[in-house]
């Protein structure tokens, strides 16, 4: 079995140090409880309501930054997924996210699709995401508004996918009672899809005025909610077994990657 | 306004007599309720559950067939989009789905993803699902297992349509209490992916010891289910701008299809 943490934070937008901390303790944390694979945030190392893109330039920090080695070695071994506000060796800036083990950092994926004002601090990336062979398993990596485009999941899943990590900032929405967040009802229909697992990990926190859905969730290739976090929730936690991800048989002559069509699609 | 109808029908296996009559008076009564598009089930015309191919056949209909013209002529000036057992002009069988209005037979969509035995009784179809223009609006049409490959809803929103119209035949699976029905949630995240609305439509009664999930639902642009039927409800019915659907915009600056990132897409 793999455990698998996600750690819903709540980062101190501009405060490297304390972010740092705070995240590497998590990760500290989660190893100890035998965390095999361990989702953080979206910008968990700066925060993400910035008031400029000055600012959030200055909190910039490129792969080969301590602060992501120390993820790596606090987490013992197990993986981390984490996100991070990059200053990426083109002098660009990037919301990232970084797959790190003890051996240092595996992948580094820049969010290709960019939400609502982040236009204004970031470059959008232009690299398809990673699927990193890790101790833990196959990890796909989708940065919060990527995972709303089924081409993105679907993608992941063609590559060889078992589980996609997804650090996210989801911004707090209205919904009618007793439904979940809609990116939750999104990350489950792309689990059934795709028979993988999604680990999509939110913060928690008011920042600059902005509230979050706190809506970080475990979902199973049949698409149930196997754990999900609510408003304060500082963890969750679930074993699970990844190579359900690698049977997309659906039943006695369906597989839901072979049974594409991709005849028909090409006549859209 | 447009007035929505799903007919939870309850097809009798091999009695294309009674069918008829029972699909006929629903749309009658749906357009007497001011329905402006109809929606009914998977196969309404024939039943599902077949016990041979040889049986599947001697219930196919062509698409000109006066009972299709009836559903048209019984819809006044609402556009219904029915399953049917299709003899196609081919020698081929068919699981296919007739946009009629009183005009006559609009479009015919042939299901391209065959369910589970299906795949002994007819032949694919190899064309993509049509969206047609209606007096309700653009309605696409996909089939039951189709619905479940996020390319062909995606394909019909980039297509123009305002609502995909799904006869269905959902087969009873289990699933964890208080959650909806797999499919439903795939719906709605159908829906929000390309801000359209889902109109599905499935059966009710037990046919030769098969049990459906009964789980007709409406779902807005926003991925929340207007309507849903749940066990023995005959049909259920929502008012809604078709419109909204033509809006894709979800902040200042996003779009749910402009936003799209095909030179990523093309790198898996």
């Amino acid at each position: 079995m793999t455990r698998v943490v996600c750690a819903q934070l709540a980062p101190v937008i501009g405060d490297l140090s304390a972010n740092a901390g705070t995240s590497t303790a998590a990760v500290e944390a989660a190893a100890a409880d035998g965390a095999d694979l361990i989702v953080l945030p979206e910008l968990v190392t700066s925060g993400y309501v910035f008031s400029s893109a000055a600012e959030a330039r200055s909190l910039a920090i490129p792969p080969g930054s301590p602060l992501l080695a120390d993820w790596g070695r606090a987490a013992g071994n197990a993986t981390v997924v984490g996100g991070f506000c990059e200053a990426g060796d083109d002098g660009r800036v990037y919301n990232s996210a970084a797959v790190v083990d003890r051996s240092g950092v595996l992948a580094v994926y820049r969010k290709t699709h960019l939400w609502d004002a982040e236009g204004t601090a970031f470059s959008p990336g232009t690299a398809a995401p990673p699927v990193v062979e890790t101790a833990a398993g196959r990890v796909g990596v989708l940065i919060c508004y990527d995972m709303e485009f089924p081409e993105m999941t679907r993608g992941l899943a063609l590559a060889g996918a078992d589980v996609l990590a997804v650090p996210t900032n989801w911004p707090l929405m209205p919904r009618p009672d007793g439904e979940r967040p809609g990116e939750v009802v999104t990350a489950m229909a792309a689990a059934r899809a795709n028979r993988v697992y999604l680990a999509c990990c939110d913060r928690t926190g008011v920042e600059r005025g902005q509230s979050w859905t706190e809506g970080t969730s475990i979902v199973d290739p049949d698409g149930w909610v196997l754990a999900t976090a609510g408003p304060g929730v500082a963890s969750i936690a679930v074993d699970v077994d990844l190579g359900a991800a690698r049977r997309k048989t659906i039943s006695d002559v369906n597989d839901v990657l072979a049974d594409r069509r991709t005849d028909v699609y090409r006549q859209f």
